[in-house]
């Protein structure tokens, strides 16, 4: 027995690439000025796909920064209500010059399609809305009240999405989002996310003298704000691999037994992983790779500098020295309390004759972690088997994702991801790509989430926002 | 009695510093090829002087880079040799706005001339030749031979310096220099330097994986080179302020009581000094400040750097860390053998999953010691008394003098500084200055000098070339 809206999909298939080409055709960069006609455009183009697949209301809406693109489509009032996002914003195409085809001028080699925004989130949010396409045109209606919301700034980190939500609250008010965006883990793997890392960061400086001193006048008599900060970073951690922060991982809950088992009965090869990064495993005693990945805080120190960084050398005493810090932070952990914890360790550490002086938190996200029964996790779970032929396996982030973070704080309600991005395909980076085989997929997959629903009732999914998981 | 070479140069004020002015104007920058026409314009500058003095032989001498100015005059086979040193190359302007009057437009305020290289070194090679100049016009010939030999790479670090002597060896062949460079210590001590440490630097490189990592899909489980690199910075120090690389003091002779007394000897404010840069004391524990500044040797990181550098934040593990590093070595170490060991050390507590990549010797020079009984160094006392009305204090100097070591080396016979800048004459930064006293000064030192070396034969001088000290 075929499904009609994969049938219509089928026909429809050289036109949906079309479209898709289209989209990615569009340089809609978010983080820099000079792009602004082309994230214009990428909305004027949502703005009339939404309006031609017959959805109401469709709008800019405001937070004040790059404006999203709404539009929605009522079922009824016993239906409950589903946020569809995505985000039409793009990294930055650089370097050029490491691009085999040009970053918007699309190009399919080998199964794939190459291009800047293809996979994040160009790909993934086309399928979404063509699948909705799909089954309005051949059932008339949607089974449960959309409403979609596609972001313009998801690549500047969301820094406008809250106020986006507070101004539109009651415009977007929802019972659950389904995301088209956040990558799956691996090609090979049919995997659904239930969680994600939190992050927070922030930028110290140690200061020693009140300038640079010459390192033969001075050297041997004074402090050297390097070697301070090296100690300091080299301090961050223990020689086995902890976090040394006291009070670090507090709060933090071990894994079960059970849930031990459950990440070892993902099938993991860790040892091709690692070669393939040309690293050695290192990390926290007494955890497997997978746990130091999804389940365990860590701290990175993401740049580091001072004194003089050109060719030759100088001879200097640097006073000032810099570092940037990141921190993951999981289930348990308050990213703000942690940060506090890590700026009075690195004070309290700091030897005399040196000052730390931190930066302000860079923003921060909560670790974020979907009820293991929520219905719509349940929903996309069957649509993957349908869609894949094998059950999911549930599987953990240790990046991060705001959004869900920022709609679960601003909503009150959960997001389920179903992406087509697989982490493998190069966003962020030159020579991004999409398999084609993801396309096809990914229909199969959002048109099966739309027949689950037509048998899910809104009670289900009120249950989660009146109760949302601590 | 007044000295008649006195009286001339008295006369003589206005015109020696006027002929001071001209030199400062020509921009003589060695280190930018943009400055090419300004270091041609000195060498005529220096050239016509010599042969106005009245010099012989006077030239050019071609070591491979920015030739020397070469003149020298006969006093007779049975007198000393004395190889008079300068330089006329000067430190690049920049930064150009920093200036208070043009750098070199010179501007004389507040008994001090303001100019680019007017204190290192025209001022001081300015003082010798005149002091020559007045010498030869008064008494008709030199106590002694005179060959004088102006730099024209000083500033770049003498890097065709040993190539030029070794061309013209038998020209520059010599008992023993007398160096119008090396900048005195302080304006309120009459002191003569006798000796300096060494100096030796190297790059090095950590690297871990083939890639930097996305610092939430892989933060945890994978290794980090900046805490690698600020780890193997760290364990260059013990927490007490030694550096741990093992025999890195080896060969350092400690001073005896009798020295040690010497340098207590020496008046000195340490808490002034500490407190005009802002630093608070560090070091080797059980030495004085003088002692770990003169005698002792010591490590400084000048630069170290990797990772994201710039505005906000980026989520990079990075696979790649750099640092510079430069070593002052003391008479006893070889600065070959020291950067040795110190590589070594660094490959040694390098962990598992990372490697250390250490870039080449930068050069080196050994550190410089000069014999105590050195005859030229008892005329140049004996001259600062005559001049200053004190004995001046015997004192090292903490940096590098590559000069001295590489004449040592390629000619065998020492160097006694005898120059009028003062270290506190910002030379290598904006607004450099040289005090008008100085001219006076220095004038009065170098006469003295000629007057004292027409006392001295020259078996006196040859014995250090044929003993020279260890």
């Amino acid at each position: 027995m075929t499904d009609p809206v994969l049938d219509h999909l089928e026909t429809e298939r050289d036109r949906i690439l079309e479209r898709l080409l289209d989209f990615v055709r569009i340089p809609s960069v978010s983080t820099d000025p000079a792009y602004a006609d082309g994230m214009a455009e990428a909305r004027e183009l949502l703005r009339l796909r939404l309006v031609g697949m017959g959805l109401s209301g469709v709008r800019l809406l405001d937070g004040g920064g790059h404006p999203a693109v709404f539009g929605e489509c009522r079922a009824g009032d016993d239906r409950p209500t589903l946020l569809v996002y995505g985000h039409y914003d793009v990294q930055p195409p650089d370097p050029l010059d490491a691009w085999e085809t040009p970053p918007f001028e699309p190009a399919i080699r080998d199964g794939r399609i190459y291009g800047r925004g293809v996979s994040d989130d160009k790909g993934p949010s086309s399928i979404a809305l063509e699948s909705m396409a799909a089954y309005l045109r051949v059932e008339g209606t949607l089974p449960v009240n959309v409403k979609v919301l596609l972001e313009g700034e998801e690549e500047l980190g969301s820094p406008t999405l809250p106020d986006l939500i507070r101004r539109h609250r009651d415009t977007l008010e929802s019972d659950a989002v389904l995301s088209a965006d956040g990558a799956s883990w691996r090609p090979d793997l049919t995997t659904v996310n239930v969680a994600s890392r939190g992050n927070a960061g922030f930028e110290f400086t140690v200061r020693t003298a009140s300038k640079d001193l010459h390192s033969g006048r001075y050297g041997g008599a004074v402090p050297n704000a390097l070697h301070v900060l090296a100690t300091l970073i080299a301090g961050l951690h223990t020689s086995d691999g902890r976090v040394a922060v006291p009070g670090f991982s507090q709060g933090v809950r071990d894994p079960s037994p059970d849930e031990s088992e459950a990440l070892r009965s993902i099938p993991f090869d860790e040892t091709a992983m690692f070669e393939s990064l040309g690293v050695e495993p290192v990390g926290e005693p007494g955890y497997s790779t997978l746990e130091r990945l999804w389940v365990r805080p860590c701290l990175d120190v993401n740049g580091m500098w001072g004194g003089y960084l050109g060719a030759g050398g100088k001879t200097v005493i640097p006073h000032e020295a810099h570092a940037k810090i990141t921190i993951r932070v999981v289930p348990g952990q308050d990213p703000e309390a942690v940060i506090d914890l890590v700026k009075e360790y690195l004070v309290d550490q700091c030897p005399s004759g040196a000052v730390v002086v931190c930066g302000a938190d860079r923003g921060h996200s909560a670790a974020y972690e979907l009820s293991p029964d929520h219905p719509l996790l349940q929903v996309v779970e069957s649509a993957l088997e349908t869609a894949h032929g094998t059950r999911p396996h549930r599987v953990r982030i240790g990046g991060t994702l705001p959004v869900s973070d920022i709609v679960r704080r601003e909503l009150g309600i959960d997001t389920v991801m179903l992406s087509y991005s697989i982490a493998d395909e190069d966003f962020h980076a030159p020579n991004e790509f999409f398999r084609l085989s993801s396309l096809d997929l990914g229909l199969r997959a959002w048109t099966a989430v739309w027949r689950q629903l037509a048998r899910v009732d809104r009670v289900g999914f009120r249950k989660i926002r009146e109760d949302p998981p601590s």
